[in-house]
């Protein structure tokens, strides 16, 4: 299909499918002549996978150049998947020392993480700005979202775990951890409606 | 102290202090001349937690002008506390209908909440988006995560219900909402690092 047919398709203008072409995001269609080109279904697929993260999931189009070449090129072995999926979320972050709370915490946790990986550092940052604002953010609470989020994480794992490809597993892992983060954020809201009901 | 000292305690630049005078989230000094005004500690815990909501919170300044409003007047009972902070944290936004998936999915996990509430209809909105981009979000998946959100619930209204007025519970909900938000995602992407090692 031509472009004009592309942005039909999927209900994006054409001068922002020139955009994502230009910023390397969309890949070019087949030339079918000096000033047209020929695209396809994984065309369809790729811009609404990037409308989406740039749209609903507010992600800069930097790193949705970084999320789509890790989709293009997976690891080959599961076992690098998810370092590599993180590295594409984090982007150039070199991070930062974590400090000794959130340290004692994952040691606490028994978590086998990476202490000086780029979300320890922004769980450090993230915490202390909590705290600045005045949000009652005890060690003790801390703790208990933690073993929440570790039931969220299992999800995240196993449904990368069940796809059928390196490909797919890929995609669970960065497109899940982006595009579910507001899905779990609405279900918080959500959940403090339910959870002070059932206290009344 | 001047507006110059309270730069100097807060951090934040005098040209940043009067644009938030400007727009009515910092209120105004005690007037001493016809050009100065004079600031107290209240003012420094204001800036503070301003800051910490459009920095690190990504809060814009209108919803900025709710939060800190609700926080002045909050609700003389605690039964109306969740909804008021939830108005504040919503805006405006009517609260389209919730697709039936999520209806089902409430009623399912039996939460006592407002189907026709805004985030019932960012729910739907968030899980739309998120299968759009090709997130493999099942509704296994989705009633999964939605229990680890509940456990997260729960600490929130714990911690408000804790706190010793209304106007600290206010803060509690609102506040920890917000600022706690980055600290969950964080905690999800470091608690995938171990959920993936522990299955490995």
């Amino acid at each position: 299909m031509r472009i004009s047919q592309l942005a039909e398709r999927t209900g994006v203008p054409v001068h922002t499918l020139k955009y994502y072409l230009r910023e390397g995001v969309l890949p070019a269609g087949r030339a079918t002549s000096r000033t047209s080109a020929e695209y396809g279904e994984e065309h369809v697929d790729r811009v609404r996978l990037v409308r989406a993260l740039v749209e609903h999931g507010g992600v800069p189009v930097a790193a949705v150049r970084r999320i789509v070449g890790a989709l293009d090129a997976p690891p080959p072995s599961r076992h690098e998947l998810l370092g590599t999926a993180h590295s594409t979320l984090a982007g150039e972050d070199p991070g930062a020392a974590a400090p000794a709370e959130v340290v004692e915490l994952l040691r606490g946790l028994g978590w086998c993480t990476w202490e000086q990986g780029p979300f320890v550092a922004e769980l450090g940052r993230a915490v202390e700005a909590a705290r600045a604002a005045g949000a009652p953010l005890t060690p003790e609470a801390l703790r208990r979202y933690a073993e929440a989020m570790f039931a969220v994480a299992e999800v995240d794992v196993e449904l990368a775990l069940g796809a059928p490809s390196p490909e797919e597993a890929m995609r669970a892992v960065v497109v899940g951890t982006v595009m579910v983060d507001p899905v779990l954020l609405a279900l918080r809201r959500v959940a403090q409606e339910a959870a002070s009901t059932a206290r009344a």
